[in-house]
C-alpha cells in the first residue's frame, strides 16, 4: 500500500488532526527511554477503541507493522517501531471511565498516567499500588503492558495483580474482553495475564478493570548499613521470615553509596559496604511494631541501624534513595547513563553472590558499576554510564552486560524482572525459556499469524 | 491402537504395577467430587516427569485423550476422561523436592496433598496459603491445574499468586519449564499464568515451585449479624475499604443460619438476615487493632456484634463455619448435596443484589438454596440439596442452577470463582467470555493440535 493511501485511510478513520507524517514528529516517536532506535512511517492518534479496532484492521489487511505507544519511557525500546510501520499513540485515550470505589476498582482507558490516575483516587484514600520510577510520566497502557513494578512490589505486587481486566484490540480488529469485575474468578485461560506483560506483541490494550487499595495511614523509614552486601542479604531473608512485609526494601551498594555522598555531601549516608532501606506503612501501631521487627530482624548483622523518630527524618533518610538515579546519571558530565544489562533479578539468597559477581564483572571490564534495587524483590539495577561517542565503550558495555545476563540466568534469575523485554533483551529469551520460547511463538503465531503486532519484540 | 497394545506400552514405560484396566479400578477413576461421570480405558501411575512425558508422547502418536488426575476432589468433573482414553493418576509423583525457605520457596511434585506440604513447613514457622474446603485431600497439581482458593484468599490471594514456575509435560511429550525461582520478571510471556487454571488441556503439570509465607503469630476472629444482606454487603465493602484486610470474611444467608442451628443447636447463632464471620491474622497488635477497626466499621450496621475475647471464644465462633458442609448436606437424609452451579462470584457491591436474586430464584424454582462463601471475593456458594434418583428434582436443580449462571453474568460476575469449568460449566463459557473464548480456542489448538488433552472441558 502507498505511504498516500494509507495516509488517507487512516485519516478517514480519526480524522486529519490525528495522523502524521511529519519528519519532525516521526523522530519524536522513534524513540523512547532506551538506546533502541527505529523510525515510524506514519503516527496515529486515536481516541476510541473503534478507532483503534479500525486502525488494526487496516494493518492487517495490508501486512503493515503496528507498534502500540504510550508514553515512551520504556527502558528496552518496546514502543520503539523498529520495523516502520504504523505508530499507534494511546496517549488521547486518557479517560477515568467510572470510579467504582464501593467494587474497589476503577476502568481506565490505556493512555491515563499512572499519577493522576493516584491524583484522582487520593481524595477518597484510595490508591494503585504499581510505581515505577516513570509514574510521573509513564501511561497505564505501558504499564500494564509491560508489567511494571518499583518500589512497593515485594509488599503489593506487581501491575499484573491489580489487572482484573482488559480491553484488548487483536491482530485482525476483533475487540475482546477478558477476565471481569469480580475479584476472583476461574472461567476459562487468565487471558488477561497473558496479555499484562506482552508488549503490545499480541494485541493493544484499549480499557482495563484495575484493582486499587485503601491509603495507607502511615509510613515509616529505616536505613541499616552493613559490612558487606552477604550480610545485607542475610538480613532481607531474616526480615521477610519474621512475616513483617515491608512496604519497600531497597539496596544500596558501596559504589552507589559514594555516588550518592559525592554528589550531595549533606546526605551522609554511612560508608559501608551495602546499605539497605526499608520502608513499613499501614496503621500507626503497625508501622511503629514493622520497624521494630526491622530492627530486630537486621541487629546481629548491621554495623548501625538508624529508624526514623518523625517525618522530617523519614524524608531525610528517604532522600538517598530518591538520589540514585540523579547520582548515576550526573556523576561524570561527559558519561550518559545507558540502560543495557540494568534489570537482572536473582533469587533472594543468591543477591550476595551475585552482587559480588556484579562487582568482579565490573573490575574485568574496567567498567564502573553502580548498583541499586529492589532486593526485596531480587531485583538489581546495576547502572552503567559511558561517553556514548566512543564506540569502543559501547563495546565495553555490551561485554559486560552479556555477562551479568548469563550470570543472572545461571543463579536461576532472569535478565529482566521489571523493565520489560523489548528488542533490548530480546536475544537472550531463547537462552533464559529455553522451549518455553516455543510455546511463546506458537501462540504469537496463533494470535498474530501475519505477525503486525509491534515485531521485533521479545523473540516472538 | 488395540487396548492390549497400548497396555503393553505404558507398562514398557512405567511398569506393570503402575498401570490398570481393571475394572473395579478404573470405576474409582471415572468421577470426581461432582456428578459428572466418565470411563477411562486405562489408568497409569507415573512416578517421574521423564515417564509422564513418554506418555503423552505415546497418547499424541495415537490419538488417545490423556485426562491428568490428582486427588479427584474437583467439582466440576475436571478430571473425568469424559471422552476414555488414559487417565494419567499423578498422586504417585508426591515428593517434595527442595525446602528453599532462605528464598521463601518449595519446589515441589504434583502429587502432594496440599496439608501434607502445610505439615512440612508449619515447624519452620512458613506456609502455603490457598486452602480450599479440600485442603486435605486435594494435590498441589490439582489444586494450580484450577487455580484453587478458598476462605484466606482474601487477604492472601488465589494459588496463582503463589507459583514462581512450573514445568510442564506439552501434548507432544515436549518437557517445558516456565517463570522462574526469582519473585519478579518479566521475561516472556507469562506462560506460568496461562497454565494455572488451565485444568490440564494445555499440558500436564509435573513440578511446581511456589512461593510461601511467614505464618501469621496470632489470628482472631468477629461474627456481626445483620437485618438483611444488603447492609451485610455495605459492612463489607466499609471494611475492606478501611484498608484492613481480614484473613477471612465469610457471610451466611438466613437459611444457612436456620440450617446450622438446626443441625447443632449449641452452636446458637443469632437468628438474622445474614451473618459476617471476619478472621484477622497477623501479629498481637495488628489482630487487635484489626479486630477494632472490623467492630468500627460494622458498628452502624450490624444488629449484634460478638468479637472473642479468648482462643476458646475465637473456635466457639469459627465453629458455625466449619459446620457449614455438614448443615448444607446433612440437613435432610433423603437429599445428597449437588454441586451445580454453586460456585458464582459478582463484584462486591453486587453481592447484596445476588443474594436477593438467589432468594427469588429459589422461590421461583421451589427449591431451597443455602447460601454462603467468601463474601470478602464476591464469591458465593449456593447449596442445593436434591433427591437424585427424582429426575423432576434434577430438572428443576438445574433450571435454578442456570438462572444462578445467568443472572452472575448479567451483572458482571462469573459462574466460577474457585470451584472451575470442567465439564459441569463449559456450556457457560461462550456467554462468559464472548470473543475471548475463540481466543482460548486458538490457543488449545496451537499447544494441542490434535485436542488430547483432557478433551471436552472448560469449551476448548
Amino acid at each position: 500500500m502507498q505511504k498516500s493511501d494509507l495516509l488517507e485511510k487512516l485519516q478517514q478513520i480519526v480524522g486529519k488532526e490525528m495522523v502524521t507524517t511529519s519528519a519532525a514528529e516521526l523522530y519524536c516517536y522513534s524513540c523512547d527511554a532506551s538506546q533502541v532506535r527505529g523510525m515510524p512511517d506514519i503516527v496515529v492518534r486515536p481516541v476510541s477503541t473503534e478507532q483503534v479496532s479500525r486502525i488494526v484492521r487496516l494493518a492487517y489487511d495490508n501486512g503493515i507493522p503496528v507498534t502500540p505507544r504510550g508514553a515512551g519511557t520504556g527502558l528496552a525500546g518496546g514502543s520503539v517501531p523498529i520495523e516502520g510501520g504504523i505508530v499507534v499513540d494511546m496517549s488521547s485515550m486518557n479517560r477515568l471511565l467510572e470510579m467504582d470505589l464501593d467494587n474497589l476498582q476503577v476502568v481506565v482507558e490505556p493512555g491515563i498516567v499512572q499519577e493522576k490516575l493516584n491524583e484522582a483516587l487520593e481524595p477518597y484514600g484510595f490508591f494503585f499500588p504499581p510505581d515505577p520510577g516513570s509514574s510521573a510520566m509513564c501511561t497505564l497502557g505501558g504499564l500494564i503492558a509491560n508489567n511494571g513494578s518499583g518500589m512497593r512490589s515485594v509488599k503489593y505486587g506487581t501491575t499484573r495483580n491489580y489487572v482484573l481486566g482488559l480491553e484488548v484490540v487483536l491482530a485482525d480488529g476483533t475487540v475482546i474482553n477478558t477476565g471481569s469485575k469480580t475479584t476472583k474468578s476461574v472461567a476459562g485461560y487468565s487471558l488477561t495475564d497473558l496479555f499484562v506483560g506482552s508488549e503490545g506483541t499480541l494485541g493493544v490494550i484499549t480499557g482495563a478493570v484495575l484493582k486499587v487499595r485503601a491509603l495507607p495511614k502511615e509510613r515509616s523509614v529505616l536505613l541499616a548499613s552493613f559490612e558487606n552486601p552477604e550480610l545485607a542479604g542475610k538480613a532481607v531473608v531474616k526480615v521477610l521470615s519474621s512475616g513483617m512485609i515491608p512496604s519497600a526494601c531497597e539496596i544500596l551498594d558501596r559504589n552507589i553509596i559514594e555516588a550518592i555522598n559525592t554528589y550531595d555531601p549533606n546526605i551522609g549516608l554511612p560508608r559501608a559496604g551495602a546499605i539497605l532501606l526499608f520502608e513499613v506503612d499501614g496503621t500507626e501501631n503497625t508501622v511503629r511494631e514493622g520497624i521494630e521487627m526491622i530492627k530486630e530482624a537486621c541487629s546481629s548483622l548491621a554495623s548501625s541501624i538508624r529508624a526514623a523518630s518523625d517525618k522530617k527524618e523519614r524524608d531525610e533518610i528517604w532522600a538517598a534513595r530518591r538520589l540514585v538515579g540523579a547520582a548515576v546519571s550526573r556523576l561524570d558530565p561527559l558519561r550518559t547513563r545507558v540502560y543495557v544489562g540494568e534489570d537482572i533479578g536473582v533469587p533472594i539468597k543468591e543477591l550476595p553472590g551475585m552482587l559480588h559477581k556484579v562487582s568482579e564483572i565490573s573490575k574485568e571490564f574496567s567498567m564502573p558499576i553502580m548498583t541499586y534495587g529492589h532486593i526485596g524483590d531480587g531485583n538489581l539495577h546495576t547502572g552503567m554510564c559511558i561517553d556514548v561517542l566512543d564506540e569502543k565503550e559501547w563495546d565495553k558495555l555490551n561485554m559486560a552486560a552479556d555477562k551479568i545476563h548469563r550470570t543472572a540466568i545461571e543463579v536461576g534469575g532472569t535478565v529482566t524482572a521489571e523493565h520489560g523485554v523489548g528488542s533490548a533483551r530480546a536475544e537472550y529469551m531463547g537462552l533464559e525459556l529455553g522451549k518455553g520460547l516455543d510455546v511463546m511463538i506458537l501462540i504469537k503465531k496463533a494470535l498474530d499469524p501475519k505477525g503486525i503486532l509491534n515485531p521485533g519484540k521479545m523473540g516472538v
